[in-house]
Parts: structure tokens; sequence; C-alpha cells
């Protein structure tokens, strides 16, 4: 059984996230999606916020949700994952994105990083994005699903 | 009438600024320069200083300097401005440049970027370059606009 | 009167060189499409029927189609333009376009170079591409205009 | 049943290469090695040498090696392939390769790109580096697998 | 006799800086690794800590390691150093670096740059990923050299 | 004795070619200018005629022009040099840079790179560009040094 994670902060989760998603769900037999809980790092949402989001959208049904701290290959190694996911946007992470797949592969010599370069129309999508546009009440249509609009908005918008 | 903003946080303006803005008012019929008040991202200059400063450079005659909050979009609109101009370095904010005139299309259909790539003696000047230099009571010629100078060292000299 | 030049190959003219031309042509009162008649390069395509290509083509009436030899700067002079006019795709010519210019503005002081960053839905598309895909009979549709694709195929379909 | 194609010259065959075919091998149901014949780009060995050495490799029972010609995906279809595996190298043809997926996916819509980082290891490894040392007798140990030197120097060596 | 100074923030030195240290100390008569006193970045590691885990490491004898505060350039001078020694990674530092190296030129005419690229093993190893790893106890091996395993662990595990 | 070498095609020799020889020849004992003659690759300029220009450049007293067929690293040993020297220019080689580097630590163990950022002014500046304006007749002036500006434009002058 192919277990695959896909990590990230999902601050909030987009339609570019949920591409990923959707096309890795497709090929490995099970995905999580691995929510960080980053006690560093400051949110906008909180974690359980950040996973109820990605909850409430219609996702594959080989697909799981689950929060996590600490170090990913902990995370992967609890739950049987050697798969990490990632996706890849115009917008270059690439070589960051390389540093984590050697990083990982490193603490975790079975791991295999694959990356998914994200749809065209959300080459240029980030939650940084959608959290700017969100807080000045700006049009949130193909850059989050419709049903957490309202949700994003009565949270950011100033 | 072809009127075309030129955005920035101007934190303090530099010599490539200017350079863009000389050359952005040669090409569109009046050239906004929206300094943007952003409450998230601590300025070292306030939003009236960091206008200040630009007003007080020998400008061309079509250029207006305008603080602005919220949106771009929104800020565009107001002033009936449908051209965006950003400047490029050669250190890579290409692809940042990118997301920006995307997600601007994106939120505003008729809404048309134009860069242009800075002087090659300013391809690796930025603000905060200017700001760690002023910090020191280093030499800021050929930097900031000579004008400046000292009203940057007094503010940022430790 | 501002006058540029969108200068290029055009090995044929594609969605994304036509969505560059009437950007341009909105904001300057003439542009000049060169197509470079390059003797060192071999094109798929004869200069002549690379102009006639894009004189089929419904263009803005400001815009003109000539074909060069030569330095750049030498058509720019010979035309009255000092402005450059050049598309910056996702796919990374922007260091080469950098290139390009700084020694235009190293020949011809005075030229000023605009880049116009190519719509997403051709950030990808160049003409390569479409030769490619048009010598094994693939769909051109989106990437070539349609009043092109017999003349295109006809001519390289193998 | 998920089958994938990892489509390439392969002039020759890596083990840079052969990392990404084992990978991808351990995560879809089939692999087919796609040994691109292309009249335009001269290769230094022929296509039948090049899909041989492929198979004198101790590949995964689930691997397939075929040579194809025209549209990539044509020959997807052909092999009721919707996967397209493609290796990332630290040397960026990252942005080339999201052409690639971008024309693949426009050319069939139902087409999935999932790109595989090679080991730090072949991070800069290359075909061509390959030919160049083979061509002055050079070291190949770690470059290409051990059953193929003899044969490339012999091809190659001037 | 020529004086190199190899500056950072080594929070913590890892083996790549190490790797670095070594290399330029062959080449040059002296090397200083001037460990910065940044009042506005907040370091995990005391300056006085950092500097003393770089001495704890078995450094060539012409070595010498030094905090400093201020501007490079002034650091350079007062140490009659007019080489600047960088470190370059595959993950792209460069022209992050490049911005350095000409600021540090157009501050002292007479500063020479070279970069020295970073070992294959640790492109992509940074400062950061340390500090990451052992806060949740990962496996320091190969990352930072085993003598200040302990030393790190004891100060950033939570 | 530290021997460094800087190996290229010089085709033909530019004054970013010879601002890396400069700075490179006050830090190193001995820099050998190595000529690639490469049979594969066709040059504009003989091998001799490549070596003569350099020659005839007032260069450093350390400084010795020779050229060289095969592997690097076979040149680099015959001259006992185990310091290898790039120029590094903003229009980005760095990947490919750090490609040579590699494979040339592979072939021969201990050869140490070291990349020189090229001066500003010449951050675009390349052989082709070079050779491209001579065609036309262009002016060289800050391009090539003087005392060569008729000799290349007798060879390339259209």
């Amino acid at each position: 059984m192919k277990i695959a994670v896909y990590p990230g902060s999902f601050d909030p989760v987009t339609c570019g996230h949920l591409d990923v998603i959707k096309r890795a769900a497709k090929v490995f037999d099970k995905l999580i999606v691995g929510v960080l809980v980053n006690s560093e790092k400051e949110c906008a949402f909180s974690s359980k916020m950040r996973v109820d989001m990605i909850e409430k959208l219609s996702l594959p049904q080989n697909v799981e949700v689950i929060s996590f701290d600490g170090l990913l290959v902990n995370f992967m190694r609890e739950n049987n994952a050697n798969i990490l996911v990632r996706g890849l946007r115009a917008v270059s992470d690439y070589e960051y994105e390389c540093q984590i797949a050697w990083i990982n592969k490193k603490l975790m010599a079975n791991c295999d990083t694959f990356f998914i370069p994200t749809a065209e129309e959300y080459a240029y999508l980030s939650s940084s994005i959608v959290r700017e546009i969100a807080r000045y009440n700006g049009d949130l249509t193909g850059l989050v699903p419709e049903e957490l609009h309202s949700l994003i908005k009565d949270k950011l918008e100033v």
C-alpha cells in the first residue's frame, strides 16, 4: 500500500492546494494531508481551523487530514508513509523544495519525494496572496474554494 | 489619457526608484507614485516621511505622489489608472513580480503591467541595503539622491 | 510621438506574441513589429512568410510590420523609435532579456526597454513548441491564431 | 492500473536516469521508458543503441523500454498511459520542464506530470557531460552504470 | 600578504561552512572568519557562543575567528583584508550574494569577492535546517561537526 | 605555489574576461589562461588567433596563455594546477558553472573552484554579443579592449 504525505501550513488552503490533493489522490493508495502546527511561525488561522477548512472541501475518499508537530519524517513514520508530495508553482520555490526533499531523504533514507506542478491557472497563487485580498474584502473567486470564502473573510477582513 | 501607477514602499526611495520614475514618466501621460501604507509590514520611515522624501526630489511635471492603503487595484481604480509600472532588478524579483502582475490582472481585468529593467548601476540596489549602510554611517553616494542623505542618516544612524 | 519597436523572429507568430502586440499598441502611439532577418539562425519560415503571417492577423491600426537585418539599434534609429518592447514569459528568458536591454542601452543611450509579462495562458508558449506540434499534426488551438493553422501545418507537417 | 511514461533521449542513459526509473517503478504499476527518436536533433547513439543500453541494465520487472517518434501525447495514448514522469536536477531545467508539462496537459487534458528530484549525487549529471568525458577517455565511474562503460567509450573515444 | 574575510551569522556553524573555511584557508595567507553580531536579526545562539563553536573545531592554523558589528567593509579595513570569501550553495543565494559583492565593491573599491561552491553533499544545508532538526532531537550527523552536537541540542531541543 | 587555471573559449576575449584575469592574478601565484581548442564547437576565431588576442593585452606578469584540447582536468594536471577560476555574470550561468565545478571535482578530487563575480559594468557582456555587434560594425568601446577592435572587425564584419 502506497501511503503519501502532502505537508503544508494551509493558512488557508487554496484552489492550488486542492488541485494537488486531487491529482496525488489519483495515484497513491492513501494521501495524508499533514497540517503543520508550527509554534515558531505565526499563522493567521489556528491549526484546528486550518484542518477544518480542508475537511470542509469535497475530497477524494482516500484522503485524510491530520495536523502534526515536530519533524516531518517522524510524522511520516508514524503514518507508515514513505512518499512525500509537494506542489511546485511557477514562482520559484523549486530550490527551497529541493532542500526539503534532500533533508527528508537524509533523515529518512527510504523517503521519496514527488513534485506535482500546479495547474497554470494557480501558478502564482499562494496563501499569503489570499490573506492579503481577504483582508481588504477583495474577490476570492478562483483562489479558494467557494465554501470557504465567508469563513476566511470573517476572520481576516479589517 | 494614459495613467500609470508605480507602487512601492519606498522605505526610503533610492536612485533606482528615481530612475524608473523618470523613464516611466516619459512614456505615460500621468504617473502616480503610490506609497504603500502597510500596517502589517513595519517600515523604518513613516508613510508621511516616505511621501515627503519622494516629493523633495526634482520629479517630472506629470508625476504625482500619493500614499494608499488596501488593495492596489482599488487605488488604481480610484485614480482612473489601468497601467501598473514595476521596476525589475538583476536580483531576481522577477517571479515575485509576475505574481503581483497576475493577481492584479485577476482582480482588475483591464490592468496592464509594464516592467522597466533598472539601469545596470542600480541592478543590485535596494531600500534595505540603503538602510543598512545609513545605520552605520556608510557612504550613500550613488545609492540615494543627495538631497536625502542627511535626512536618512538622521533617522537611521545608530 | 512615442514610437516603439517589438522585435523578434516570429517563426511563427503565436497567440502570446499577438497578446503583447495588442497590449503595447494601447500604450504607444505607434508600434513597429520588427521581423528579424537573421542569416545566421535558420528559420522554418522565410522572413517574407513571417511578415505575411503577422499581417494576416487583425492588428490595431497603429501597428506596422517591417522586416529588418543587422543591429536592432540601427533599425530603431531608422524608424525614429527609442522604445523597445519585449514580452516576458514564465519560462525564464528574463536574464537573456536583460542582456538585450543592456546592450541596446549601451549602443543607443536614449533607448528604453519595456517588458510586458505574457498572459498566464501563454506563459509557456513558444514558437518552437508550435513548430513541434505542427510537425506532427497536433492541435494548435489556443497556441496560434486560427487563421494561420493550415498555413503553418502545410509548411511543417511531416 | 497506473501506467506512467518516462520519456527522454537517453544519449546515453546515466546513473541519474536509472535512479529516476527505479524510484518511479516503485510507485506506478507500469513504467514505460520512452526513447525519443528525433530526426531533428542529432544523437551520438542510434535509437536502437539507446534502447539496448537501457535494456542491458537490471531494471525493475514493471519497466518496459520503447522507442517512439512524433508527439509524446500520442505515444502515451497508444500505451494507455496518462502519467508523465520527469527527473529534475539542481541544474535548472525546472522551467523547461514546466513548459513540457504544460504543453502535454494542453494536448491531453487528463495527463498528470510527476517530477522526481534526482539524488544529490546526480544533481549535476547529464548525458552531454558523459559524452564529453567518454570522448577523452575520462573516468565514467558513478556517472553511467558500469556495464555500459566500454560500450560508450568504444563508440565515442576520439 | 593576502588576508581574506569569510563573514556570516554561523548560527550555528555547519559542515558546509567548515568545508568553505578549509578550502579558503588553503589559498589565502590568512583567513578571518567574521561572526556577525547583528542587533537587528535575532540569533538562536549568542555571538560569543557562535564564536566559541567555530573555535572548538580543528581549524587550519591560518584561520582566526572574530566577531564584528557594523558594516562589513569597516571590519575588513580594520583587519587589512581586501578579499571577501562567500560560499555558494545549490539553493540559489547567488543573486543575493552578487548584491553583497556589489555593495562591498561600491563601499570599498579594492575589495574582491571570491565565491566557493559548496561540496555537493552540503548543497542544500543551512543553519536554519540544523536548528529545525536539533529542536526536535533529529540526527545531526553530516550536518554539523560531531563535537558540537550535544552543545547545539542542549540549547535548542524543545 | 598556487597555480590556477582560467579556462574558456575566448572567442574573442572581452573586457569582462580581462577583468577576471586581473583579479585572479592578484590572488594566485600563477594564472594560466587556458584557451579551449574544441573541435566540436565552431569558433569564429582560430585557437591561435584567440591566444594571440589575449597575449596582445597588457597582462599581469604571472599570467600565461596556453591553448588546450581534451579534458580540463588533464590540462590542469599537466600544469600542476589544482585551482579552477571561473567568472560569474548576472546572466545566470551559475548552475551551469556549478555543473562544471562538480564534474571537475569528480574527475580530480583535489581541484578547488573559485568563482569571481564580474564587475557590474560587464554583467551582461559575452563573446557572442561582441561578435554580433562587430558583424554589423557597431561600437565595441567598453566591450573589448581597444587594441583588438580593428582585428575583430576585420575578421567579422559582413
